[in-house]
């Protein structure tokens, strides 16, 4: 198994990226294609002592900036690592790959150069969001489509049940529609159709809709969203936890009571800041395309990145785009 | 200053809405016209001494059941505790109102029996929301409108900024676009306008978009966003919120380590509990009717109905209505 890393993507890059490589090696025996600078990369191995056995090196002169037009990834931008990686991983060169660059130019190249698998009408992200379930649950859409019909939404949730159950072992996973209230009449017309759809549909555990305040209490496994509204709702979990986060480190260092009370915590608190730590959950596939395509956050360090590459070790290993293309051909029959 | 209450409007109804009435008269100096089964609301009233000074009662003999359709509280339930109250606004026996019961036909009512502001396209829910700032912020549409126009949005933004300015005392508040990017190219169409329509406009001080992850940071006094997506964002917040809230309650109860150290923090948890507290905030004003209507949350207790009663006074006071309606106008020239 070889999974292809973007090592120019994120915000801590190439460091992380090639720290969470080798700690992959190590772990979960894979192997690595870094796409990026040679020297640069060569040279940030020997300067951090990053063991570079089981990783391959694969040279790309440019880095794919996040502030760039996304869909210049296809055509313009060919000498970006991130191209690169995504050329490589579809001339096979590796069963996966990770990156914590531009999302919008993640989604367009494995969109546009691994390519759609067919029969599924728009690729979308899956971000695995940490909550009540020690595993979390899949929120699909989290940002791809701003704009989307009901059928897709149906198949956002035919996507993200084949990914729960084969990666994540969930088995029969229940399918909610984030939506404003509880109610089968509540939403926008495009959520109504939606729900309708998947309600008829029997290869669909469909539970009903979701609402915002429940979104962590562990009541779905895939969280169906479209990509607007479930964009505005990851992020706004996220700036909670981390507002709040802020508020209790804030707070035990008020006094000398406050700060003994911390030392007495000290277990508890680490255990409740990993609770909605993204680090813990690796990355977001994109979910519809033919091979493994793994979005990791760009904030990612090693750790994070070691577990994106998990995931698309995973993803390789159970298949899971083939598997999604023979579900979406038995719901579209 | 008298304010109209539904007495039968939450899940608290009717002793909750009275005990905060009798609150209110003392510590705000308003006179209150409670609208409800008046043997029960007396009864009520008696069994848990709550004082009636100052509360004059309104019969109505029917409650709205918050799972009707929002609809019929215009023409066919005529003789609910929500309707009388609004006849009663529209009427002039009051000067504004507070209701705990089902949003939607608080809207439909604000709409249709207190009427729409000459020159308003459409009423939205303007909720006053915890964060960082130590007042919140206003957040319009939090759940009226699913669907929206860019016209639409930029009337919310100069409707929050004179609820904020006149009622909140924020000096030219701070207007931002609820969005999943920073980018001024970003979200559907509808924001993109609606980003030129506010940018373009003198009167709106608009600093640009907010993604779900800074609502909380503080970042703008006003945040505008369709009633979908705004609706999820702030419930995604309310629920990680409580989620966090619940998670910390367990911790404190892990061992005898961690029990002493809740009791070291005894002070600072409260004042940490109380930080995103909806209690002390009141209700959500519906903006773009001609009179004052507070929706207040449907678990107030008393303390969040006395908030509510004042934010109706202020409302009143401030005749906010009139004021929205020639800023509405200034900005149609």
């Amino acid at each position: 198994m070889r999974i292809i890393i973007d090592a120019f993507g994120g915000d801590f890059a190439p460091i992380e990226p090639l720290k969470g490589a080798a700690q992959a090696v190590k772990e979960l025996g894979v192997e690595i294609l870094a796409v990026g600078d040679i020297p640069k990369m060569e040279e940030c191995c020997k300067k951090n002592n990053i063991d570079t056995t089981g990783i391959a090196f694969k040279q790309a002169d440019e880095v794919f900036d996040i502030h760039e037009d996304p869909t210049k990834i296809v055509k313009e931008k060919t000498n970006t690592s991130l191209h690169i990686a995504f050329r490589a991983l579809a001339d096979g060169e590796g069963d996966a790959m990770v990156s914590a660059g531009s999302t919008g130019a993640i989604l367009a190249g494995a969109t546009l150069i691994v390519r759609r698998i067919k029969g599924c009408k728009r690729p979308a992200i899956g971000a695995v969001v940490p909550g009540l379930h020690p595993d979390g649950f899949m929120l699909i859409d989290s940002g791809a489509n701003n704009e989307v019909r009901p059928e897709m939404l149906k198949q956002f949730a035919v996507m993200g049940s084949v990914y729960m159950e084969k990666v994540m072992g969930r088995i029969n996973p229940r399918v909610g529609l984030l939506n404003n209230g509880t109610e089968e009449t509540k939403g926008p017309e495009t959520h109504r159709n939606a729900y309708s759809l998947m309600k008829e549909d029997e290869e669909i555990n469909f539970i009903g809709n979701i609402e915002g305040r429940d979104v962590l209490m562990d009541k779905c496994d895939v969280l169906v969203a479209d990509g607007f509204s479930g964009n505005i709702g990851m992020k706004s979990v996220e700036g909670t936890a981390s507002f709040m986060n802020k508020m209790l480190k804030h707070m035990f260092k008020t006094n000398l009571k406050t700060k003994i009370a911390a030392l007495l915590l000290k277990k508890q608190l680490m255990e409740f800041k990993a609770k909605l730590d993204y680090t813990e959950y690796g990355g977001a596939p994109v979910m519809g395309v033919t091979k493994g395509v793994i979005k990791a956050h760009g904030s990612s360090n090693a750790k994070a990145f070691k577990n994106a590459i998990r995931q698309a070790k995973l993803y390789a290993e159970k298949d899971v785009s083939s598997l999604i293309a023979s579900q979406l051909a038995k719901v579209e029959e």
